[in-house]
């Protein structure tokens, strides 16, 4: 498969006290490549994560969603090529047993690891690859960078994808390094979401999981690539509680985030943390998971161009994000940005058929910043050839108002092309 | 655009009492082909109709809503190669010009004439060019067949189609005919869903429009291309009250429908009709729909495979409907079915995201009558032969039973291929 036209290049990513990366290979396609990567973090790490919404979650969802309740990680386990999905008890006896294995070479708590696989859903997990391959992962701790795992959990991936920042908290300066997989919102055979962060911040389980929540929102909530929901996707964040010595490098403003610190518990870095999480942390965190997050549109299966739908005016926000993925689920606008056609007829008729608030005649669309419909009909004198321009470009912009409140989301997606029709008509055969 | 391979012949259809059918060329894309149909029909001809539900409609979608209040038709006006969608003011008035024309000729209130225009979306109706081409259409009527009307309403249809069906109504027989357009249920520049019934039979409006909502609903409402809500779609039926002699042709049993008859009002046509529609003017009608409805899939846009998906075992109908429509939207299940690839996994996925009651253990899937997922797994001891030779197939049976209650529905859809994207990615430039 060759590489996305919109990908971009890995980022340099630094290491984490603490955080040691494994990889290895436990062969679960004919393949020689790592496919099972552990990350050991250090005792007293608080855990937050958000899974899939699908009734059908595979047994590793389950077990995250488990195990989430303690808020401590020890360790992260990831599969690839499988995603255990839908394989019944055998599936979910496999995967308690690779991580019953790590736990013991961990000797922690089984409730501590945090298991993800990705990959064709009905086959059960091999239980002998996947103990072998966890064993060989965890002799492997410490040598394997982001990128070594990066590339490990991916499976029809076309580039690795990653992003870090840092922030400012209570004088301190706290990394955030951030690695994701998929190439659809969902392409469940083989492209399920799932993305890990991992920052140095000393952050409370319960105040990381109401920034990861509150991030999660506006950010892997509102990417689409085909409208298909996995039954595998996974976003969890480790804060390890250590953070690094100032650096110097792109910082955020900490906008107050050092006063909301007091009061707070102990997590078990050793650092003061809050219940609710720092502003400037938040912050931090949504950056990241947007960035994380369009990542996975600029691997979208078949994509050649990138999409920002902005949407305001709505009645409320969750009006204006229903709306804005009605148009970015559309099959017809998505084939017609792959055409570079300024077809905003087809954005009409996404917003007439979202089922939310909409008055043809308060509307207005623009692409690229041109406006070219307005007040029930197009604009007068409208000049196609800017837009025409706008829409040869990778980036495309498309912003609709709908005239009648303060509502607004903003969505990214990427087109329908021929590409997206070969990699998924025969996928798995 | 080649015919579709899943186009059906053009059945033999009756002429019927009263009902004179003329067609026109006006000339909205450079063509020399009809593009403008009137149909007249007796004084005292009942009528109902169902619209898009899009918050954007065409004018002629809302001009069609006002007139269904007197429930009293004159005639159909159709126009194909421009829907006359998101034209504002000027669009607007150039229907109602095109309406007073035909009224004028027919020397009936505007009110009993029904528009409907199909095509691009956001150019106004060219008021001349309208006017111009139902006045040659009014001077043609009595000329055209139903074969010479379904040709002049379609847009990128690659076939025509239509159906025709019979019922015995208090020991007379009955006809309905109806023909259609659309190669979406969806494709709003161009495929619009434009439908016509016309019957003999002698029905109040209300009893009417009751029947056809009722059929809508397991019709219409459930076939889909591309999820793709038109900003015209529209249905109508029309009543003429002059019922054909008995033919001996195929009819439908009357089902006690004679015995509903008594209490009615009277409808122009002169026969005794009730407010609720007999039970085999319903039988006969909803099986008239559903024949129309699928006709609309089997000419989807690059459509290769006809494909039904029956839905049991939900909490509710409703929730089966819209699991059934998860399923037949879902971009990663028709790429599989395109591919003739039994890829089950993304059935589970499609209805996990469904968000309706549903639980992993107690699904079961099945193609073509052939178990192949259930409780949880896939069937011990798989045999995927008879699975593929059905995938190879044009008619596609998929079989979910959720296990949780009584609920059913079933949907229609096609399959997705590289003609959608070929079609639609550069439609309109």
């Amino acid at each position: 498969m060759p590489v996305s036209p919109l990908a971009t290049p890995f980022p340099a990513l630094p290491t984490l006290p603490g955080v040691r990366i494994g990889t290895a290979t436990a062969g679960y396609k004919p393949w020689t490549r790592a496919d099972v990567t552990a990350i050991a973090f250090p005792p007293g790490t608080s855990v937050a994560g958000v899974t899939t919404r699908s009734a059908c979650p595979s047994p590793e969802v389950e077990t995250c969603r488990a195990n989430l309740a303690s808020g401590q990680a020890r360790a992260l386990l990831v599969n690839a090529g499988n995603s255990n999905a839908f394989t019944g008890a055998a599936g979910a006896a496999a995967s308690a047993a690779q991580v019953a294995a790590l736990a013991t070479l961990l000797d922690c708590d089984p409730a501590h690891i945090f298991p993800a696989s990705t990959g064709v859903i009905g086959v059960p997990l091999p239980r002998d690859k996947a103990i072998a391959g966890v064993q060989a992962a965890h002799a492997a701790l410490g040598t394997a960078s982001w990128l070594d795992a990066t590339h490990a959990i991916g499976t029809t991936d076309t580039f690795p994808k990653a992003a870090m920042t840092q922030a400012i908290v209570g004088g301190q300066t706290v990394t955030l390094v951030g690695f994701i997989k998929g190439s659809g919102m969902i392409a469940p055979d083989m492209a399920t979401m799932l993305g890990f962060i991992v920052t140095d911040a000393a952050l409370h389980p319960t105040a990381l999981q109401a920034a990861l929540t509150q991030a999660t929102a506006t950010t892997f909530n509102c990417i689409t690539v085909d409208s298909d929901t996995s039954t595998s996707d996974t976003i969890l964040a480790f804060a390890t509680g250590s953070p690094l010595p100032f650096t110097g490098g792109a910082t955020r403003a900490a906008s107050g985030g050092g006063e909301t610190t007091g009061g707070g518990e102990m997590s078990g870095g050793g650092e003061v943390a809050a219940i609710e999480p720092p502003p400037a942390f938040q912050a931090a965190l949504t950056d990241l998971c947007r960035q994380l997050a369009q990542l996975v549109v600029r691997d979208g299966e078949g994509a050649t161009k990138f999409i920002e739908i902005r949407v305001t005016g709505a009645t409320t926000d969750a009006s204006a994000r229903t709306i804005a993925l009605s148009i970015a689920n559309s099959p017809l606008v998505k084939t017609a940005i792959a055409g570079e056609d300024a077809n905003w007829g087809r954005i009409v008729m996404a917003v007439g058929k979202a089922g939310e608030p909409a008055d043809r005649d308060r509307l207005s669309i623009s692409f690229g910043g041109t406006t070219v419909a307005q007040h029930g009909t197009v604009v007068p004198g409208y000049d196609e050839a800017p837009v025409a321009a706008h829409l040869k470009g990778q980036d495309i912009d498309i912003a609709v108002d709908l005239g009648l409140g303060e509502g607004r989301a903003t969505v990214w997606t990427c087109d329908l092309t021929h590409g997206y029709v070969s990699i998924n008509a025969d996928y798995r055969s």
